[in-house]
């Protein structure tokens, strides 16, 4: 497991810059960025743990996880202000997290042998969940929510990445990097292009 | 298990078809009304399963269920322009999905043998935390905290007729039945006659 | 386990009492005292106890906690217009129910064996994830959120004091004590004299 460990780790190192540059937003004190860090870091990921019955939850098991996500924080809470244009970066960066959030919930779920609709829901889950925990308790507009953006689109595409992948090539490592670049190029070309899909097109809601 | 099994599949087409209306209100792409149908249709019976330790939860057991609230979510994602008044039909939507999940999850409960109290409370948390996370994602103004409303309070009354009908009738069957009706009677009544309880009256909060 | 059952039923009935309170703030009826009441009072508990995976849940293990929190929030229903500001009462009363979740979170993860990072992260959760999830499903401003005011800070320091206190007593009750004292001392201060730690100074968010 020393790949989705890798993953893991990362995942948890980006997803808590972009909760410490929420705290930002919000204008906390410290302990505040390390709150919305390690909840942003962790949130994904636990879900995925409770759900798939793996005792104990990563972060619980391995508290390591609990340090890098602290540091993160501290070190924006130290150097956000340097930052031009804070949501900007916040948007890159949870680009970044997403992408390997959801390479680290689809892989584990393939590698414990669920079908192939529970991995790309776990995929799904890692990757969106811990950003929406982070919109939803800071009172932002949760970035699943955002019109005429690719977000939980790039995530299931990656995630279906993963089960195509395990088609293909015996290799975790080759599934989890194809996911990884699908779900951050659908996202970045939707940041920087616009990419979108249809939207629902209705008469104003009743 | 098959009549909860049943039950559960009842609760989760309605409700994803609740999720996907909320979606449409939210003006969002494909992606955005699979997602919502999937939380909606799957989050009250998660939690139910999770803090009963039934492992594994229901939809991973048995993914169908996504399929189900999916298959659901592209029905509404190409019809809902064709309804006049789609909070309406949300509203009554949510009434039934209310009245067979509550009967659901107060079932399970009793059929795993926990006391009165517990059945009561899952009856309440499978009916209504799915809508709940729902509302709280999307933005919207959560139903159960509509004011002259009854709504907590159906799941309640439908929870505890579960489990009287322990009390007179072996049959887990007949149990369920006059749960969905008197939970679905008492919000029909709310939604269609203004059947309200006594609100708390209050100078104006400070 | 008497002591930290003890701590549990007190944080129970204390967060209760203000789910209660905000349930009068929303002018809901005896059901919606109820929901709230419950919700808060065990919420924060039930999440540690599902992430430390201890089964059964423990107001499930033993309903007579529903039944604390349910006396609470009639008590509520039928008193709360007695109070001339029932918000600052709410205010310290969820400063005393900080203080008893805090010392009862972290001392169960302690007494569990669990290293000194998950034993703080666990009084964290304990103690605000009740209020927390309070104040999201009501739509109030997160209490963690507000500025100029330490919350998270407290419960921070009270876990941190649980885990310095075993160093030098090995008594879990002292430990205890410690913990509610440190916890409540500073929300106290922050209340009452204005305590904060320096916030992040920022321009304008962007």
């Amino acid at each position: 497991m020393t790949l989705f460990t890798l993953l893991d780790h990362a995942s948890v190192l980006i997803f808590a810059l972009t909760g410490a540059l929420v705290a930002s937003r919000a204008q906390l004190d410290v302990v505040g960025f390390l709150f919305f860090a390690c909840l942003t870091a962790v949130g994904g990921g636990t879900l995925r743990d409770v759900l798939l019955d793996r005792n104990p939850v990563f972060w619980i098991a391995n508290p390591a996880y609990l340090g890098v996500a602290s540091a993160a924080a501290l070190v924006v809470f130290f150097t956000a202000h340097r930052f031009e244009s804070r949501y900007r970066v916040l948007l890159w960066l949870d680009a970044c997290a997403l992408a390997v959030a959801v390479a680290a919930g689809s892989g584990v779920a393939q590698a414990l042998g669920h079908p192939a609709p529970v991995v790309v829901v776990m995929g799904m889950i890692t990757g969106c969940m811990g950003g929406l925990m982070r919109d939803v308790v800071s009172n932002e507009v949760p970035l699943i929510l955002k019109q005429g953006e690719l977000y939980v689109t790039c995530a299931f595409a990656g995630s279906a990445a993963t089960v195509l992948a395990a088609q293909v090539t015996p290799s975790p490592g080759l599934a989890a990097i194809g996911c990884a670049l699908v779900t951050f190029g659908l996202r970045a070309g939707s940041l920087a292009f616009g990419w979108r899909l249809p939207v629902y097109k209705s008469r104003p809601p009743r």
